[in-house]
């Protein structure tokens, strides 16, 4: 069984009450119930809890990590990121969700700015299936729409992702590569758009199932070093 | 004209005889020097200048930088770093030589470990073109050979490149993705294998050849920011 | 000088009286003639010349293949396409113009059906640049509009481009990867979208310039074959 | 179960002593044997049979095919092609073998010439793990060997795979991009370059492995085209 942490810096919720109200117990919980409804074990962790949550020992137990943030990424400690980003390195998944795109291990990953357009005017968005084929499209029709969401618009400044698999269309004009599939060592990274706090767009049921797919694509099948070795000894002989 | 800043740690040749008797004024000169024949305007920076050599007004008037650094990586200041990348992600390109790929530069845009397999055993090393159609590999054959090089091995630890230009195969029973090309933000980085200091391989002319060609590739039509953007007034009305 | 041949199978212009309006000598010469100001040596050729006005003479003094077509694809004869399909092979570059997407050349390249969506409604495109830093974005701010366009939707049925660089936003609410790179054998191909007949879409500055663009980014450094050889000489000894 | 069809010309084995000393029942049935044991339901079609045993019901019933051919690519029908193309562009997964590299179904799908160089010295291949955190490297160390393997070496005329997963190293002095992924309509293609006849390559347990690995993945979710459509209604209003 796939495990699962789902990390959210569950401060919008205490401090907005229209958030909480969408999501009374934070995001993390919202996410992280559809993943165990859909199989997956699934715990949470967030940022004011010790080490934000993610000790090593709960890092060893961790397939695949969502997260989420937005007015906070600051606070996340250099050394937690770290944490992650050589648990990463070993083959653990990372789902960054919409304005996670600005936390620190986002940033440290891509090697960009990862600076974007963005506008809040609850318009619609309209995500459309670029890869049909791809496991993360699984269960998609040609597009699936947010009725009101926050607009991100291009130019993105992120690497060209390896395989591009959802692309936005905004009713005020814009376009943005919104399922974005990355290798970075040996984890894979997926970079999915949705999720404004003041919008219930975690509980629509396609959101969810992008999720839970790009959770199954994630999910390594060895976690392991890929060390620096000095090779001394050659496997041919050298100078013959 | 391309203007190129030929960066260089300048260390090795100034302890190691050995490498002062192949570069007596130091890598960097003998990379700026068959610049300038081959048609750039080349300037040289080093480590111990203030600044590392790389001041802002540097930059500015820096189209393509290349970097050769391997005993004093820990040395080069974040800042600098820093001021690097910024320039890069404004468009600057970047040729990231040999050791280097263990660079705060490179490391910072690749968002992977850069580990790799390495040997120190004089042995041949034979450079396969893989896209003999891309602008960087104009002028040579199907290979060239290095007859004494330093050994790097697959797993390289990076993210895949955008385009895979050279495959270097070793006597000792390696292959090595040699020639790699990336887009970072509006700037372009190519990594290039050859190069270990105690190996006269920046006098050989395929060598001088690819940096000239990949100095070409990198250099940009603009130079200019990505930033983000509060696109308050949508460009289409919303919610009609 | 870079010398470019411009391809039209030239029947629209001759059967409706709209399109000669915009196009009174044909899409071929409008593009011929900007490509000419733009410092190019560009000729013409079309669908009802002998050998469709590319024999083995043009094709040899042909950088730069540009191609319109739309009513007449399947009268393009197989061995043509074959030709120009060797010599893209040999490091020619070829543009592909809108509906050109089906022509027989480019899903003989793409290897897939080429499939999209469509509709007629002269409703507003805006192509939105994806890469700023692509040499065939030179010149262009973040998106340009073309005020009345067929659209062409997503899923479009291309492998991944090996960059996109252009994505389009449509009044309808569709989405489309509108200019596409490609390398095949020692030739590069790019798909760009914009230029239905019965619109004057080629006059627009904007669509010339990326044309030039393209036509600089496509035109090779080599006209050579990557040949099957029998390399019966091992380059190192064998089973010592 | 995922159903697997491996194919094969199964003519070498008929002519040739020492290939059906290797493969008395054909390369066909100790693929599918294989397979079998690794929990997939195969079953086997050759070129002889009526239709080369794909019929439409066959290919029906197929999620992945596996393609091993050499000595009569030109004898497989045009028709049959474009039915193993069509259910491709549907969704069904390919494993082309080997010398398949030259087939007509993978020289369609790729849109190049598919040349390469090539020698037979029975001399060693050492199989190097590009990405070892892609499913197709589950359960193999940093490399893997064949003893005595026909060479194919760079420059392999193939668009640059979505992923490379593999690069082999030969005793003779070449370099080969021998695990290469590809997207195609909403199928997954998969080139895999060991396989020589006259070598008991697939009874390797690292090639089986692999193989079974390459099935895995290439299998699809959905079997569904993606049709040129006529959307003629916009999502959106026109001219407003």
């Amino acid at each position: 069984m796939i495990r699962v942490t789902a990390w959210n810096e569950f401060r919008h919720e205490k401090v907005n009450e229209k958030v909480r109200a969408i999501y009374p117990d934070g995001i993390h919980h919202t996410i992280a119930a559809h993943l165990q409804q859909a199989g997956f074990a699934a715990r949470t962790a967030t940022l004011d809890e010790p080490d934000h949550g993610l000790s090593e020992a709960v890092l060893a137990e961790t397939d695949v990590l969502t997260w989420w943030g937005h007015m906070a990424h600051h606070e996340v400690r250099d050394d937690i990121v770290e944490r992650v980003f050589q648990r990463l390195m070993y083959g653990m998944g990372l789902i960054v969700l919409h304005s996670a795109h600005y936390s620190k291990i986002f940033r440290r990953l891509m090697g960009t700015t990862c600076n974007l357009k963005w506008r809040e005017a609850a318009e619609r968005e309209r995500i459309w299936v670029i890869e049909p084929g791809h496991p993360i499209a699984e269960g998609l029709g040609d597009y699936f729409e947010i009725p009101h969401a926050e607009m991100y618009g291009e130019r993105f400044d992120i690497p060209a992702p390896d395989t591009l698999v959802f692309i936005s269309w905004f009713e005020g004009g814009e376009v943005f590569r919104s399922g974005c599939c990355y290798q970075r060592g040996r984890g894979r990274v997926f970079y999915f758009r949705p999720g404004h706090e003041t919008f219930p767009i975690y509980h629509q049921p396609e959101v969810q199932r992008v999720i839970a797919n790009a959770v199954r694509w994630a999910a390594p099948h060895t976690i392991a070093p890929t060390p620096v070795v000095n090779a001394k000894e050659p496997l041919e002989k050298i100078g013959k």
